[in-house]
């Protein structure tokens, strides 16, 4: 360990994972300890960095060796379980987002972290965007806010899609329709139903032999996913796909459309990501740095992004914060 | 006392203490319990509410009776006397914006801000600008920050054009420059100068028999405040000038243009403003609930929008703003 680096650990070694290694490589505050993998060690190597590679059974000798532990699997499927077991033991961040569960999530992971700290649901949505839509209400009550995200890959719709039997590979772009922000932009107030929203633009390749109508049929009547949005469906071939629609871009926007009295107030914030995966890590890695701070001088227990001071997530000390960004 | 209401207090009472008083008369969990003013309370009626005026003077009797207290004074005539003055008796919310005086203003009132929390520099810039530059930079470590300021009227500089001989009224508007916004949204990261980012544009009312051409002069080459801008200077008659020129309107942007590695990353946060005092009193009424919640847990001293947790700023509770907005 190299004297008075933040040593950050990184459970699952996904797209988010590599976003939160490139992340910690590029800090000059933080180190990367350890990789942990459900996998065969021997058989990842890491592709940022020449961290080492562990199995997720041995995390527990780790304990004292790691500051934060950066949790990257995916809500659905590990976070419910992994974010007691290591929040027991670490100090954690993670961007848990399946936002109905997010209450009872936190409670499960506030009640083992007596002594340590673990930021739920970082990233940007929840996280950033859950600080605008705060602090937006906050500051202009009489309003209202409405979020837009896109055009980005939404990685659960893609998912859905590739379940359907003929599809060998499929990607859904969420895409926030013009008009719905414009509306939302002026002092209207308009309420905006799903479908006013958003557009879900499908490309998809077949296997050989596949029923195209029928595979578009599908999507557009899938409940939840599609069928209640205007869905638009591209078959494509392979080469294409590759070339064209295997970068991560996103992005998406919130507004708050306010008034004090008779003077329209309106606040706007909106990321364009190249690479969502990496800025989700990025973000992930300024609240490891929180999570370590923050249970540096006793603040333990399951914190959210409204809990957490700004000065805990920079690089620069309070007083150069002061002097240069304030 | 209505039971449980944070009852806010007013220091000053031009167009930012009016926007406060709105504020407080507007929320839920406030009451205004009084103006102080420097002139005679007698002379002075509330615009939003039946407030109680009282004179500076006896501000000390009110300990007890406050729970914050907005100090709307001006940074460059009032604050560096008032700030300190009162954050030893009081809860204290300010804007003060004097950039380069905030540290060693910070400083003095921290020292008597022994059993009292001070929330200093609240507002949009420095405020909720510097909150976005902060967190901005801490999640995009690669990258560049730009500030635009307007479309909008800084108070200064209509200030400095009402000190020529002749002129009998003037408001200025700070005017970003939209290729220069466009140049900060790319990726090209370039350096712009203070010319290449605002104009200026001036709307003067003269006395009668004045030398215009001699005051667009004088205007045009003031240092520090003009000479440094392309700089336009519109001569209108005294209606036009009420008719057009009697609103405040502000507002500007934040954008940090960034990468991780090979992929942009952009974040872009903006305010269009149709009353800049109102919106900044409402920031400020946000922050008074702050200063009382901090207070009242014991963290007493001198604070920056970077110290705060943002739920310390909503009406609501953690659990609602979690349930809610996370």
């Amino acid at each position: 360990m190299s004297q008075g680096l933040i040593r950050v650990g990184i459970v699952g070694y996904g797209n988010i994972g590599k976003g939160v290694e490139k992340a910690v490589v590029a800090a000059r505050d933080m180190e990367l300890s350890a990789i942990f993998t459900r996998r065969d060690p021997a058989l990842l190597k890491p592709k940022h960095s020449e961290a080492q590679i562990l199995s997720i059974r041995e995390a527990e000798k780790m304990v004292g060796k790691i500051d934060a532990l950066a949790l990257c699997g995916s809500s659905a499927a590990d976070l419910m379980t992994q974010g007691p077991q290591f929040a027991a033991l670490f100090n954690t961040v993670d961007c848990f987002d399946t936002h109905a569960k997010i209450p009872g999530y936190l409670a499960a992971v506030d009640a083992v972290a007596k002594n340590t700290t673990a930021i739920v649901s970082s990233g940007w949505d929840p996280g950033l965007f859950s600080m605008i839509r705060a602090f937006s209400e906050a500051v202009l009550p009489d309003g209202a806010s409405y979020t837009f995200w896109g055009r980005g890959v939404s990685q659960g719709h893609s998912d859905a899609i590739r379940q359907i039997e003929g599809v060998r590979d499929a990607v859904q772009y969420t895409v926030p329709i013009e008009s719905a922000i414009e509306a939302a932009r002026s002092s209207e107030r308009p309420e905006l139903g799903a479908r006013q929203r958003h557009l879900r633009e499908c490309y998809v390749v077949t296997n050989p032999g596949a029923d195209t109508e029928e595979i578009e049929s599908k999507i557009k009547s899938m409940p939840d996913y599609f069928a209640d949005y205007d869905t638009s469906v591209t078959f494509i071939d392979h080469d294409e796909f590759v070339a064209k629609h295997s970068k991560m871009p996103h992005g998406g926007m919130v507004l708050r459309s306010g008034a004090t009295g008779e003077n329209s107030q309106a606040i706007e914030f909106s990321l364009r990501l190249g690479s969502n995966p990496e800025f989700t890590g990025s973000v992930m890695a300024a609240y490891a740095r929180a999570a370590f701070r923050m249970a540096s001088e006793g603040n333990f227990g399951a914190k959210t992004v409204f809990d957490i001071p700004l000065a805990y997530l920079s690089e620069k000390d309070r007083g150069a914060l002061i002097k240069e960004l304030l």
